[in-house]
């Protein structure tokens, strides 16, 4: 790995590492003649069951990670859809996922990295350490860099003890705006779960109808599905109380509650495969990420740019993270500058809210130009400096991020 | 604030920030002429609960913001010592402290800041946001860079539903190993404490005596110290009984449970002063941070290291995380030298265990030397091309962590 990267520095040949190819922002493409650097041999995992810790190569998968987590006992918290993403993607796009609110993202649970630069230097940054607070942390730097700054070719990754019991539960609402306000009230009253999604329920028959099966609410246009994940079945029940106790007060159409696994995995599966359902007539798949609370403005405001630009926006989300898909679909007659119109609206809003264009996505490729009208000018600056002082030849996955 | 980095910046004048003064690795001590920036006044603070999050500007404490927190029904999880530090402090030291093993540090809850640059420029980066991907992480940098590449001035501080039941729980051990045995064990059957601590009898002891209190467990040298938080009464029960379970399989002493808050209370006010309870003979506080499953080897290296010198090096620490504070007490007639040759061989020791010589103090002024000898030679030369792109002039607490 080394040799390649000092090769590639001195000859300033492009490289692009490639991980398992499931990122949704094109990172990993390769978009000039260069090495395309595929780390998917590197695969060897363990796990350290003293110091609660994962070793994996970038290669492993999400689901090698989970398998052995879980085979040793513990629990690897993070959930970033494909599980045939490698550990050096996740890493490299700082992956979030559905249970976010609770666990955090990809660069809460690293906790060490082996990273090669693009000038041909290795370096262990942290390790099996909880804190480390020397110096600068070059890690966090790298983590969400997609591959810019280095190549991650190893990791150590801090796991959980495995809570004992999970309920998944599906709140149906009439009306979006209650359904959205409903989440803060479920913090509030100290109920903290695993994962708030938001999805309609139109959306969610249509992915269900295409896999062959069923989802299991039929009340009510705005669906919210929580994921409860206690230490004991005792307090799951009683965490399931207190939510039922709110539904009952704020008055909500009738909850499912799953408690089988395989309910719930079901459940999930609907939900996971909105994308694929969507994906034949996709244009783009937008993340953009707004203050939980302002959750309803934003997919009201897109629903008038729906009507404005006459054409359909599907939308789904991370409710408790602020963190909203919505889907640019095919539209007969449309040219780039079209999308590209509506894709900036949806932006501009976003920002105006308080968000960001991608709360886990990342930039990569798709999102270059985006993010150069929307990034802060200084800050834009700095980050190409950082970029210069890790690969001076600019070499490593080139034209991803900045344009 | 702007005005006054943009006049420093140009006539070259440094300037120091300063917080509530409480670090421990002096990175807001001034040592040479300059502009103090105290950012006392800029105290203000506020709950957003419906987003959960904390607005607060440096100079709020962290009493302020756990209290305002707990007055809007939510929690922020962290307790990272003296409670007078600034909100400003704890973001540019990436404060950690006794509950890092469940909740993270402090960059796990900063979710966006306001920070003013050396050669003038006000950033915001993040923001109400639980998740943000958008190009390299400039927050994350910041966090930790102990005011060497910006001034924070403003915070958006992820809270968290509060536990409804806590109990604190004192295990007894005649045996080292054994006590630092069990901690993976904790995990291994499911129960995720707030924190796990390490004190030895004699020092806690002679701290409660200090006090004017008294340390309720009398049995056993060496104690771990638990703190479970959970979401009902019930639940915590449970994990009291699995815990029970575990001691009386691993057969330990009579462990202790405080349930009552004043009795929670009074035991961590003791742990909390042991730091106290030295400081007048102290030298030297240190932070090195192993493995956690290493840390029985690293005190049974530094007791043979304290026989060696003929010194005493009174030690306890946060067990959950390999964490360890050693205490260097001043020793008649003993130089500088002699305390530094200590100190070198406790670090070797520590990075020999897959250790960093700081977890949470940080660099500051007082590890810069020995920063520079531990640190990877490529690493440190990307941290100054770092610091040179913020901060040109170098004119931002100019002489802390680098040297």
């Amino acid at each position: 790995m080394r040799q390649i990267l000092l090769v590639a520095n001195k000859y300033r040949v492009p490289v692009f590492p490639r991980g398992g190819g499931t990122g949704l922002a094109a990172a990993c493409m390769p978009t000039m003649s260069g090495i395309i650097l595929s780390l998917e041999r590197m695969n060897k995992i363990s796990i350290d069951k003293d110091n609660l810790m994962a070793e994996a190569e970038a290669g492993a998968t999400l689901g090698d990670l989970i398998k052995a987590a879980d085979e040793a006992g513990l629990f690897f918290p993070l959930h970033p859809g494909d599980e045939g993403a490698h550990i050096g993607g996740l890493i490299a796009c700082n992956a979030g996922g559905v249970r976010a609110i609770k666990t955090g993202v990809m660069r809460n649970y690293v906790k060490g990295i082996e990273v090669v630069l693009p000038t041909g230097e290795i370096l262990i940054l942290g390790g099996k350490l909880v804190k480390n607070n020397a110096g600068y942390d070059l890690m966090q730097l790298i983590i969400g860099s997609e591959g810019t700054l280095g190549v991650v070719t190893k990791a150590w990754i801090r796991l959980q003890p495995r809570p004992q019991a999970s309920a998944t539960i599906i709140i149906p609402f009439e009306d979006r705006r209650k359904a959205l306000e409903f989440v803060p009230k479920i913090f509030q009253i100290g109920v903290f779960p695993l994962a708030i999604e938001y999805v309609e329920k139109e959306l969610v028959d249509q992915t269900a109808k295409i896999l062959g099966m069923s989802w299991p609410c039929k009340e009510g246009k705005y669906h919210l599905m929580l994921i409860l994940a206690e230490s004991s079945e005792e307090a799951l029940l009683l965490e399931c109380e207190k939510l039922m106790d709110l539904c009952e007060k704020v008055g909500v159409l009738e909850p499912i509650i799953a408690e089988r696994r395989e309910e719930q995995a079901n459940i999930l599966k609907i939900r996971s495969e909105i994308y694929s359902a969507l994906k034949n007539e996709l244009i783009d798949i937008l993340d953009t990420t707004v203050p939980p609370a302002k959750m309803a403005d934003l997919i009201e405001s897109v629903n008038k740019l729906a009507k404005k630009y006459e054409t359909y926006i599907p939308a789904f989300g991370h409710a408790g993270d602020g963190n909203l898909h919505l889907h640019l679909m095919r539209k007969e007659g449309w040219s780039k500058d079209d999308y590209d119109r509506l894709r900036d609206e949806i932006y501009e809003k976003t920002i105006q809210l308080g968000g960001t264009i991608t709360g886990e996505h990342g930039i990569g490729y798709v999102r270059r130009e985006c993010f150069k009208k929307f990034v802060d000018r200084k800050a834009l600056e700095l980050m190409k400096e950082i970029k210069k002082a890790f690969d001076p030849n600019n070499i490593l996955n080139p034209d991803k991020i900045f344009i």
